[in-house]
Formats: structure tokens, C-alpha cells, sequence
């Protein structure tokens, strides 16, 4: 097989398919938040980044970067090691302390990111429960999909926020049998929240765990800022709780919590936690100083929902079919991919407005969405088109 | 089923096989590597970490904290974004461009783990390549065996190091098929190294690609501290080098370098890629600086290299049965799980030398390994024993 010819031939189609991702390189400038220097073709130009899940700012905030500096000042850059060789540091070990505080959970877990997160704990659940069966819902991200699969466990999809759905596919199971629910609370394409406590009471009538993926919500929502489950007093029905650094915490990783004894067994059996090296202690310092700000500032949450109904109101006065969701989420569908496209570049080419468009595979087919986006001027956000999955 | 009784069953014959991992609490102390305080059950206790990773101690050196202080400065923490949406900055394409020329390849592209680079890289090649067949070390990194997995490709395992065996596996598989050869340089848990040369002949005479990966050798070989085939001028028979940032380099992530083509089908294509927040870019610019320090200073090399010869004369001197490797790894296989930790938990309590006990399933069972470690006051490394895998 002539391997190049082929491999020429994907990268063809994606671009005949106006899927091909040509990736914006950015600058940001610490303090301008959400302002960037984008370096295009026409060399540098100030934009305004609309689609960053910096939800918060966080990333440029004076406390995680102070706790940040003093950390690399105090211990240095990585660990040099897994968590199991010479690679837990004290800053993890409190971060995770946090984490489970913050969820109302017996311990957490701290992974490299989210996506990791989700492979970890679904796959090894999944794989070392006997005859696992898990229910997933038909949006789930990614790296749930991947930690489902890769758990080997049998799996049934349920309709999107269907409880419904669900008790009728969990009622056709064996009782017996350990089962999981797995699903999210914020989708970050569609921007719409789960039932969650329609899908805990199913989950309970059938002693199923529950396994609430919060990446786009914790920092955001809950007077703690620990995601809906939080918002609605719904922490203790949840299982696990899955969330990420990266996004409202402004830094990078994911996590985990829940009882102790089911973060122990993916501690101990989780490949793709045993076998890579553990966030640099700084990281950790810095999500631990973000967790601690979002705790103490639940008026920028507040601030932030007006900020989102204040940006949807223009668009929807603009005319611009932005999808009323429930969320900090404004979504765009265009539809079209080349469209969805041309709509971005002009946006900032000519506005100086960053939007990525989202196509395939991050969104469906014919979904190819675009702008909205994260404006901390107006201290709203929202994220491109469909956002269900953080790409 | 009674799921707490089943994970506490698997906790508990974990505990019985003396593999129950124990994590050991660090506080690194910047400046003094490889010295740290050990958060044990008597409080803080001063130890000398002799399995570390960092092998030059380049996670403490000066110039790549500085550069990663800088970037903070001027940037913050996270990109708030994955690669596509936001998460693009400058610092990574400039590691990018750094890390393909460190390895004479057309592109690079950086991940969060070493981990994640080699499930993306292996898993996707494998995948887009119809009817591929991959050949593997029969000792390779859990990473790459999860990447064969995840790719649906059909396996072949060659023993170990072993060419012949190699070509006798491909001779029998149809020459029209796409073929892949995935092996590693230095093998972490044996220390020994793999004949490249005769491994690429085999390969070539088959018209395979050949992905080497190189995370314990990159930083700590060659002129210009590209690893084994740097060293032996060999980088352009491999087609895919795969590298970590996290070891030598002393910072976190991974990466791939390679032919533009192939590195832009992986960019595009592979879900653990795609849907994952981008490395800071603090990080990306404190890796480059570790790159520029080790490519401008090989003498930090060489020393390394016989204080290596010395800690193992030191070793054998005293009876220790060090395995007498061609690498910087020094293992001592203990074999028997509890008399490995037993042995571990004697020298940090009684001698204050951290060394942590390897079993399974970073090596086989009966393999238990132990001491040996980076020693940066002699400046030689080696490490826990048997570490054929970063865990």
C-alpha cells in the first residue's frame, strides 16, 4: 500500500469536507483577558478570544499565579516521576483534600486532564465490576466514550437527558447485575443541563452508581462553585463527581471524587494513571488557589450569569439565532461546515472577534457551529456552536 | 451484586500480594535536587530521592525556571482551550518547531503526557491504515500496547530486542499490508537498549514504518540529546520518534516528531488529542528551554555518564546485584514483592534514601525491583528496578 497516498487522501477529504482544523495561534496577555494577540498571516493584530472555556478568567488571575510562581520558587517545574515514584508532592495531596471537600466527597484523585479523568475511572469501574453493564448518555464527551469502550463493559446509550429512556433500558437489565450512569451536567455544545435528579432517582430504583461528568460547570454553578450538583443540593446522590482544572480553575488537569475506597481502586488499577507522570506540583498549587478564590467569590458567579443573559439579549435583538439555553453556553448552529467557516474568519479577519467554528467530529454532521463566545467585557460567556465536547 | 465488597476484596488482594501501592508524600526542594522532605508518619524528614526521572535535574535549573516564570508573567496559566479552540499559542509551535529539529524530522507535535502521545500516535496510525499490522516489542511501555489496542490493528509481539524474531513475524504476514515496527530505545525497567539499527533494517526490508520511543533517552543521549538515535545517527531511519518532556527535560507532556503528513493526520484525527485543553503554555516555554540547555550543554552528558560507570562500581563494590546495563538505569531485582518494599521502607526510615519499590504491574510478577536511583550528587542515575515503564 502506497501509505503516504493514503494518508494525503484523509487530509484531502477533510478539507474538501471543510473539516480540516487550522489551528489559531494565539498569544495571551496576561491581565487583558479575554484579549489576545492572534499572529495570522498578516502578522500580529489584537483580537478578543470568544471561545476560550477560561470561563472565568481564572488563568490570569493574581492569586493562582502568585501561588503558582511560589510553587516553581518552593519545588520547581515537574516531579520527575509517576504519583508512585517520587511523583506525589504535598500540593497534590492538598489539592485533592480540596477537591473532595469541595464535592462533598470522601476523596478525590487528580489526573493529568480531563479526558484522562474519564478514561481512568469509567474504564477501570467498568472493567473491574463483573458483568458491568453502563448506561450512557447519547451526548456524552468523548472521554467517556473512550473510557466506556475501553472498559469493555456492555453499554446502552440513552436518549439525551431521558430518564424516561433510561429506566426503561436499565429496566430490561439483569438486576443483578453492577451498573453505572454515566452522564454529564453541562453539555458544552448544546449548552442545555441534565435532570440530574430524575436520573439519580432512576439510577437509585435500580442500584446503579452515578457518574456526573461537572467540566463545564464546576466553578460556575453552586454557591461553592462545585457545579450543579452543588447548585441544586444534589452532591451526596452522585457517585462521582468528574471535573476538570482547565477550564473555570483556569489552569489544566481533571479529577475526580467520590468514596475513598472507589478512588482507591482507580488509583491502583487505572493505567493511564499509574503509568504517567503526575502534574507538576506548581499546576496543582495554582488549581488549589483557584479553587480557593471560586469559594470565596460566589458574586463573580453571579456577575457572570447577568453577564450571559446580557449578551444573549443582544444577540437575540441582533436577530442572531443563538440557542436559549439554560447555561453559560451560547451556541450558533450554521449548519453548514465551509459556512461555518467563512462566518469565523470574517469574524476575525475583519472584527478582530476569535470564534473557532466546530465541525466534525466534535459536533455532528451538518452542526458545524460557530461563534458566540466568551466575552469578559461584557463578563458573559458563551462557546462556539454545540459545544458538547471541549474541542 | 454488593460492589463495596467486591473493590474491597480487590484492595485487599492487592495488600496481600504486597502490590498495594503506598504513595510517599514529597516536598521538592528547589535548588537542592535530588534532595526533598518526606512528609512521613514521624513529620517532615529530609531523604535523597534516588528514583527520580529528572535525570539532569533540569526540573530545578535555573534557565528553564526562569522561562517559565516569564511566560506566566506574560501569558498566565492555562490556554483555556484545547489545540483547536483557543488553546494554540505561541510557545507551543515554537517547542514544536524545536522538538522537530532536535530529531531532523519535518514536524513535531506536543501532547499533555507521554502517555497520551503514544495512544494518540499509535492508536490513530493504526486505525486510518487499512489492514495494518503492527509489530511489537514484546517489552514495550503499557502506553504503546494501550495505542495498538485502541488502534483495531492486528499484533504481532517480537521478543524482545530480538530482530530475527522480528523479521521471521513480518516475513510471514502479507507484504501488500501496511506495517508498523514500535519499539523503545532504553527499556526503564531493564535498562538495556535496543539494537535500532538492525531493527530498522528488518523493518525497511519489510517497507514498515518505525515509531522508536525515546522518552528515557531523550535529554541524556546523543550530541545534541536526541536519544539513542541521535546518537547513533540513526534519527532518519526511524520514521516517528516519540519523546516526553517530562523526564530529562524536567518539565510535563509528550510528543511525537515525524513526517508533516503523518504528524498533521495524528493533529487531526486523534480523539485524545483533539478533545483535550492544550499544555500551558508556561510549560511548552520551559520545555524549550530545557531543549536549548541540553542541546548547548553535552558535558552535562558525559558527567552523567560516569557517575553512572561509578555508582555501579560503588554497587558492585559492595555486593549489590546491580544488572550490569549499557544505559543510566541501575536496577536490583529483589523478586519477592514484600521483601522489595520491606527493603524500600528500611532505607528511607533508616537511611533517609528514597527508592521506590516497583512490582507488578509495572513488571512482570516475581520481578519486584528496588533501589538502585538517581543519584545526582554523583551525578549518575539510575533507577527503581525493572522500570521497563515510567511507574
Amino acid at each position: 500500500m502506497d501509505i503516504d497516498a493514503r494518508l494525503a487522501g484523509l487530509i484531502a477529504d477533510m478539507k474538501l469536507e471543510g473539516r480540516y482544523r487550522t489551528f489559531i495561534e494565539l498569544e495571551r496577555l496576561a491581565g487583558e483577558f479575554p484579549s489576545a494577540l492572534w499572529h495570522g498571516p498578516d502578522g500580529a493584530q489584537r483580537v478578543t478570544v470568544w471561545c476560550s472555556n477560561d470561563y472565568l478568567g481564572m488563568g490570569q488571575n493574581a492569586a493562582v499565579l502568585g501561588a503558582m510562581h511560589r510553587a516553581i520558587d518552593a519545588s520547581g517545574a515537574g516531579t520527575g516521576g509517576t504519583r508512585n515514584i517520587s511523583g506525589t508532592n504535598r500540593q497534590h495531596v492538598a489539592l485533592e483534600t480540596a477537591l473532595a471537600d469541595l464535592h462533598d466527597k470522601e476523596a478525590a484523585l487528580v489526573f493529568t486532564s480531563g479526558w484522562i479523568s474519564n478514561l481512568a475511572a469509567l474504564g477501570t469501574l467498568g472493567r473491574v465490576l463483573p458483568d458491568a453493564v453502563i448506561f450512557s448518555d447519547a451526548l456524552n464527551h468523548n472521554s467517556m466514550i473512550e473510557g466506556i469502550r475501553r472498559s469493555g463493559a456492555e453499554k446502552f446509550i440513552f436518549r439525551h437527558n431521558d430518564p424516561s429512556h433510561l429506566d426503561e433500558l436499565m429496566s430490561a437489565v439483569d438486576p443483578a447485575r453492577p451498573k453505572i450512569v454515566a452522564f454529564e451536567s453541562v453539555y458544552s455544545m448544546d449548552g442545555d443541563i441534565a435532570p440530574i435528579a430524575a436520573i439519580c432517582d432512576v439510577a437509585e430504583r435500580h442500584g446503579a452508581l452515578t457518574y456526573l461528568d461537572e467540566v463545564h460547570a464546576v466553578g460556575l454553578y453552586g454557591e461553592r462553585g462545585g457545579g450543579i450538583a452543588d447548585r441544586e443540593g444534589l452532591s451526596h446522590r452522585l457517585t462521582i463527581i468528574e471535573g476538570t482544572l482547565a477550564k473555570a480553575f483556569g489552569v489544566m488537569g481533571g479529577y475526580i471524587a467520590g468514596p475513598a475506597l472507589l478512588v482507591d481502586v482507580v488509583r491502583s488499577l487505572a493505567d493511564s494513571f499509574i503509568f504517567t507522570t503526575s502534574l507538576c506540583p506548581h499546576l496543582a498549587a495554582g488549581a488549589l488557589a483557584a479553587v480557593e478564590e471560586v469559594r470565596a467569590h460566589p458574586e463573580q458567579r453571579r456577575l457572570q450569569e447577568r453577564n450571559v443573559a446580557m449578551l444573549k439579549a443582544m444577540m437575540q435583538a441582533e436577530g442572531i439565532p443563538v440557542l436559549d439555553t439554560p447555561s453559560h453556553i451560547l451556541p450558533v448552529i450554521i449548519g453548514d461546515a465551509h459556512l461555518c467557516r467563512q462566518t469565523s474568519e470574517r469574524l476575525i479577519a475583519d472584527h478582530g472577534i476569535y470564534v473557532q467554528p466546530i465541525n466534525y467530529p466534535t459536533v455532528a454532521r451538518g452542526h458545524a457551529v460557530s461563534p458566540s463566545g466568551h466575552c469578559r467585557h461584557r463578563s458573559a460567556h458563551s462557546s462556539t456552536m454545540r459545544r458538547a465536547s471541549p474541542a
